[in-house]
């Protein structure tokens, strides 16, 4: 902004001077003039200082792929407890997260045999079982999840592969329905199409990659599990271009015959932790602000936008706020979240252990959407806190964000369980930029993260933990 | 045009009319009216015809990946020689093309081993050897193939693995120099680094994928093949954020340890074919326009940008010509050569066959930029031969295509050989639209061509090569 206006003034070749102050707009008998200028001054440092990028080139680069049980979570946990411990966090912690079954990727090899020969690009769903050698069928497509659900259960699909040909993409957004509608539906298939399509008589399922990107990389994601009495059959995404070369095989009406050949295994219990990091406040209580990001990552990239951003952006802007000349009123908790991906492990595990501590969390939320900007902030708290929320709004206004009218925030990603159960939340909801091209594929690696981008969407959480750090605001409903 | 002129006047609200009739500036003289209107004619068509993207379609949906001397290339050679008869082409044959050696590319992986263990995506570059097991070496950076050449020959390499880490993108183009220059200084690693490393005393050598994306593939292509004495090291790409990554790991200067396993192998000759198809003009005469493309294709992708784009362009420019009321005066020959990307194995083949016919060769251009648009008309003709060029560049100066003031042309990729020979030639320059992002990948896939560009690309050879077929102009120097 000042450097807007810098410019501004240069082009108008005319005297001008501007302030440092804070909107005007701000009533001071909300939040106090100091506070206020506190926070445009963290803010201000917040879009300065590049460590939200540098945490996150730290985590992928000494860490890299990280998926709950694996030996990359176990390094990710110790370089968290290290990271947290250089940024000056004073209590640090993790708490173990109990995995009921770990999970080993494999390869996954396809190919078309006929009536074209064609490599396919094929990624395993998470805890899908292998192939046990080649499996060999005939292709059926189905356009949507809806239409496999239409096939009558029984041995329809006996010796067939079905494939839910659904493009995220061509999702039509209807004026009532969430931006997200495209990924919500392409998530059908590929969390519940394999115990569909098992029940039909399958012996596969593939779809085609939920994600927006027309690259050769298939996006991997979680299903549902197995259900007790229908047989596990494998379950894979083909890269969106591997998709479209099917469905223009289909259409010259020729059986289409694929093999594929999986060696997923679902395995014995893991283990893997939360870990915790707190800048305990000036004042003697035990109440605490957490702000939360997932720890795990898929395992094909190196996890820098989901969720190495969030974490990034959460790890930073809490050390910001620690690093202000005095220490926060009340306490900030970073929680960094052990298997989002694969079924929120972490946040169920932290539900049971601190169900009874729901109260002493202040205000929560979770940075889980990539590296983009903030564009609108949600709250989710007391009627009465609204209009304190109304000020801390102005302070961040200058971002390029907006307030929404609803008051239903939940928190986003994990903190949306501990937001369901009461604790009072905020979303703040970012452009997505290129996130779904990316995320769930080999793809999703640093050189995707837009470094003013990070530093915004710092500057947003940071400003707006500082401010309810410091007033003493019930933000309960 | 038209539609845009139709909407001008819409806009307008006046009544407002508009003529078919080509530009009035065309010199009657040297192009004759009717030919004039043939040519808007062929040009419309073109620009409303789907033909060329539907031949990408095919080629790339029922043959896909077609390296000179693999199974595929056979399938290439069937599908054109079908091809060509079913758009109506009378002479079709193709003509054997010997290849030395052959290759198998295997599988190529690679990890870092230390400090931090990462999984590196990488492909074979062209006619490498394999690994022989595992190889495992520290790295050693290169910013640039000049800094790798500056290391003394000798020792001074052994046990290492060279990387040269030269970004394309990084170039920063000099008003003098081409715009292609960051391709030309990345190829030169590329195709002799690994000589210049092994006689350094080098394990192997990487280098940074060739390209302009930050995409996680490998871009592979061809080196100058081994030297005499010289030791055969393995050569490999990496794609840009494997490169990046190390490079990171670099900057934390402890030695970065990378385990190699390639299972690429030089086997013995194969064959494959140069496909050529004609269209005998309704003169008789022996000589012939000649319309290029190469057939062969990488092998990870399926080849639709390179150069899929150009078969299916001078295949549907020339049959567009030949489908005309009245057959063109002078034949027109499409060449689709054997083994571009491995060493223009089949246009050398052909100088060698028909050096005695080469002044029969009236005029030749070759497609193997991608399906983007022409952006400028660069002639290699007889200085007499200008003014009619000149002529016929207005009837594709509405494609939105320049003319050129230089007169240096050669036709391009393969045809170039025989431009250098005395061929007259024309060069159509084209937007490489993301050309660099995908060519070498596995994502250089039939989803990544833009039908209107396509159609553009084709009316543009497809109108040049009409005029030059009915005009007795002598196009030598």
């Amino acid at each position: 902004m000042k450097k807007l206006l810098t410019i501004l003034c240069l082009l108008l070749l005319s005297p001008c001077s501007y302030s440092e102050d804070p909107p005007l707009d701000i009533d001071y008998s909300i939040i106090s003039k100091t506070i206020t200028n506190n926070a445009v001054a963290l803010r201000e440092r917040a879009l300065s200082d590049n460590l939200s990028v540098d945490i996150v080139e730290s985590l992928t680069t000494e860490v890299g792929p990280r998926r709950m049980g694996t030996e990359g979570d176990k390094r990710a946990i110790s370089w968290a407890l290290e990271k947290f411990k250089e940024l000056g966090f004073d209590r640090v912690w993790t708490e173990e997260v109990l995995l009921d079954r770990g999970w080993v990727r494999g390869e996954a090899k396809a190919e078309i045999l006929s009536p074209y020969p064609h490599n396919i690009v094929m990624t395993a769903l998470g805890y899908s079982v292998g192939t046990n050698g080649d499996l060999v069928g005939e292709i059926v497509e189905f356009k949507t999840f809806a239409e496999l659900e239409a096939v009558p259960e029984g041995n329809n699909l006996k010796g067939k592969i079905a494939f839910v040909s659904y493009s995220m993409s061509d999702f039509k957004p209807h004026p009532s329905q969430p931006s997200m509608g495209g990924y919500s539906e392409g998530t059908k298939a590929r969390s519940r199409g394999h115990v569909t399509a098992a029940k039909r008589g399958a012996e596969a399922l593939i779809i085609r990659s939920v994600g927006t990107d027309s690259n050769r990389y298939a996006h991997t994601g979680s299903g549902y599990g197995y259900e007790e009495g229908v047989k596990k059959i494998p379950a894979a995404a083909v890269s969106a271009p591997d998709a479209i070369l099917i469905q223009n095989i289909l259409k010259r009406e020729t059986p289409v015959i694929m093999k594929m050949n999986m060696t997923s295994e679902i395995i014995g219990p893991k283990k893997g932790a939360n870990i915790i990091g707190e800048i305990t406040g000036r004042e003697p209580s035990d109440q605490y602000l957490v702000l939360g990001a997932h720890m795990d990552s898929w395992d094909e990239g190196t996890g820098a936008l989901d969720d190495g951003a969030g974490v990034g952006a959460m790890m930073a802007a809490a050390a910001f706020i620690g690093q202000m000349e005095k220490r926060p009123k009340r306490s900030l908790r970073v929680l960094l979240f052990a298997g989002e991906e694969i079924g929120f492990y972490g946040v169920n595990d932290y539900m049971k252990k601190h169900k009874g501590a729901l109260d002493k969390h202040v205000l929560g939320a979770e940075a889980d959407g990539g590296g983009g900007r903030v564009h609108t902030l949600i709250p989710g708290v007391g009627e009465t806190a609204l209009l304190v929320i109304n000020e801390m709004h102005k302070l961040i206004a200058p971002l390029g964000i907006v307030l929404s009218n609803n008051n239903n925030a939940k928190g986003g990603s994990d903190m949306s369980v501990l937001g369901e159960a009461g604790m009072p939340a905020l979303n703040f909801s970012q452009n997505s930029n290129d996130y779904f091209k990316y995320h769930h594929t080999p793809n999703d690696t640093f050189d995707k993260i837009i470094d003013e981008d990070m530093r915004y969407l710092t500057a947003a959480y940071s400003t707006i933990f500082y401010l309810a750090a410091e007033m003493p605001i019930n933000f309960r409903h």
